[in-house]
């Protein structure tokens, strides 16, 4: 059994290459659930209902979220009625939405964690005991269990990966934009991965325009970061390869797909 | 003409991998020059002058260094005299040591450059501005100018390689101490690799014990790092290809060699 | 009734400041309750049990803490059975020690809570939400409640005041050693001030040696501060007068007692 | 001689304050030099050329500034012709406006220097060394040199204090907007206050919405802070007398005028 999980899609360069390779990805690999981390999906910021929708309709079971969860104001009028959207668990109680959502398929239930850093980033709650709560609800229900841990330093991800150990499928990090290369099964049987990388744009920072964010680093000054609508673009995404009966993952592989590294459609 | 570049080295555990891999790895890729981070080469915390020696004689022709290169005092007694030693050059006017060497091989100049991020780092010098002065120093002796830029975030890394780019051989980050999978020839003809990682433990976080590090975040405690002497290690590392005529780089490769990512002596 | 509550006790110059003035400031004022922070009353660096005895002897009814609390490992032998003092409240369940302490004088019971910010401060558990609860908690056993709030931004301490204003009896700031001028009784009864300053060496830098402190600043490097022996004192603290009915403040006044503004033993 | 220095104007509420008092200031204190700073005056973010103008007509002889310079675009208008106008002299070169400036009254010249921190603030260049580098432009022109240090932290502040004891006549901080009650003359002549604190309303958070700014720290989701435009106000304000030959400080009063510190004509 098999999981597909892009990386965090920044606007509409992203949302191309989720339109144009996640179909792909999917026949080529056969996954039984595909997850599309989409904080910066509109315009790099936020995401909205129209987006949502298009990502699910592209193949996604499930969207996960990070700190950019609420630029968009839109959020706030469908979070709480969209059934397949994850945010940051460890937001303080009343955030709206859920840190969890479970996904049944081929008769079997995979739980979809959401959790926040808190290293050089805001002060949300704890995210290792908020992960000790989910993990007890979620396995009343099922023991595949996959995290996306949307945090900046590799010391609070790499921290959580072997925290949670032998308890989840998987812990895979995001919100860096840059997919590392450290992608291991740790040895109690959960997949882990420091950071899946992104999707958008191949030759700019992050998702945003290079001149934009030199001329921040240059300057000090106020600049507004755009995402460039042309250039060449990369998906960043990773497959995990799950037994089903003990929810313990068997392989993890990196999947990155640009100019450099181009797709192939066979196995 | 090759360059070889390896990563953070952590405590014995990474000199250990050091001494045993360095000589074969040089041996398989034949580098013109070897490069070694070793900013937590002493118990994780500094440098000191026997290990900046045991580095050379494994290989080394220079050692860089980061925000941990002050930790352990003795490198005040013998930074000044280090001719292959390079310190972050952004560090304030008076710092002792330098923040760019030169090493001369096969009648070929190349210029080492150790720049440190200002981004959830202290506020050193600004680090662009440095690198325009000392890559201006450099042309006038070479086109060949290896950059090390020690740095946290990802964005402050593009940002450099991408204002780097064409102007400089390679832009190789390190600190986070996580490989990072995003190796290229920018289209100018600069080398970048957002972080080559670190060489130290394998099964621990940063090379410090994990047991630790999570009781840290558990409990906000002081809790003190040690680097565990037993368990699997890891090297990371990169090659990158130069026309040594025009100092553009032609390719740029990772290297990890690991328990699961074992070492092949053949290319 | 009156409350007085003297301000970061730093080291031995701070230690002798209380031991001289605070039996005369009691003899004066007449607090029916003295409360001191002691986060940096061992070298600047946490508490030892004997000197949290010497501040119960020179006239103290609580000790508060703050993010060095645990500076000094010796904390953790005594916290669990020290009566009088609290550390910050919202650290995480299991923390040794508690956030909330009673005091009961002339019939009157008055709880002491000890909070932490977490802007520009570790990410600890969020101090609004744990002021609710712990408010909650002390208003079964009394409506007389003093907050020390240990924080860095004068944003989080004003929200907190704010926040609690007409719920306690008192929030006052300690952390950045140095005393605000905007104490006022809030328009629901609370008393407030953003910081009510240190105690200790009065030409130095925090209560550590200035050049040490300016020697960080302008190279960067590792510089061991420690706490000046000789020279000019100062100690810090505030009145506050409360009405023991309504457990509301009806006055808070600053004390602040240095060369340039020596004590006056008569009111 | 006189030179008085009122803080950080918040919005209208704000404006109206230096309408309103700083003529009435002048009537009775009789500055030689009056400098606001207006970084938060449009809005609470930035300035405007009509209220850099209103400024001065109001009775300023000099506007500095600080983080919130660039939050108005309009500056990048005007600040090369203001001839009034002095923004954080560490930002990088090349940055719009100049960050010393000079006025000369009754034939003596007074330098006006900005400065920002660096700790928990962007990284700008070293403003120690900076300081360093214009006073000793200064001192060809004057002795009397007035600092306007914005900044974060109090350790910095304090620092640049000590730092620059004896070589300017006064080191006022400004930024958290709130008095601190620290005024004093340093032992070698430089007036010094950590900060100066805000002008604007009274009854709210930094000058910004109370009930924004606590939703903030809630929820941590985006929230817009806006200056609220009724309810009481205050003005935060400083007076340094001078010896104009030496250019010493000999004193510094704090001036605090809200309902609680009513404000008297007299003297
Ligand atoms: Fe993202
Ligand atoms: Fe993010
Ligand atoms: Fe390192
Ligand atoms: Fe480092
Ligand atoms: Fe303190
Ligand atoms: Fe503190
Ligand atoms: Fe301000
Ligand atoms: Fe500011």
């Amino acid at each position: 059994m098999k999981l597909l999980f892009v990386g965090d899609v920044v606007g509409s360069p992203g949302r191309d290459m989720v339109s144009e390779y996640v179909p792909m990805l999917k026949k080529k690999y056969q996954p039984a659930m595909t997850i599309i981390n989409g904080e910066n999906a509109a315009s790099g910021r936020g995401i909205t209902e129209k987006i949502y929708k298009q990502f699910l309709h592209a193949g996604a079971d499930m969207v996960t979220l990070g700190n950019h969860s609420w630029d968009n104001r839109e959020i706030f009028q469908f979070i709480d009625d969209a059934k397949a959207l994850v945010r940051p668990a460890n937001y303080p109680e009343g955030t709206p939405g859920v840190g969890i959502q479970f996904h049944t398929v081929m008769q079997k239930t995979i739980a979809v964690i959401n959790l926040q850093g808190t290293t050089f980033l805001p002060p949300l709650d704890d995210p290792f005991r908020k992960a000790d709560e989910l993990i007890e609800m979620a396995k009343k229900k099922t023991s595949i269990i996959f995290v996306d841990f949307h945090a900046e330093a590799t010391s609070e991800k790499l921290a959580m990966g072997w925290y949670l150990d032998g308890r989840v499928t998987a812990v895979v990090g995001t919100h860096t934009h840059v997919q590392t290369a450290d992608q291991r099964v740790l040895p109690n049987g959960t997949a882990y991965l420091t950071d899946v990388g992104m999707t958008g744009p191949y030759n700019e920072i992050l998702g945003m325009s290079k001149e934009a964010v030199i001329k921040r680093f240059l300057t000090q000054l106020p600049v507004r970061f755009e995402v460039p609508k042309d250039g060449p673009t990369q998906l960043s995404a990773c497959l995990i390869t799950i037994d089903p009966k003990s929810g313990k993952a068997t392989k993890i592989e990196r999947i990155l797909i640009n100019q450099d590294n181009p797709f192939t459609p066979e196995t």
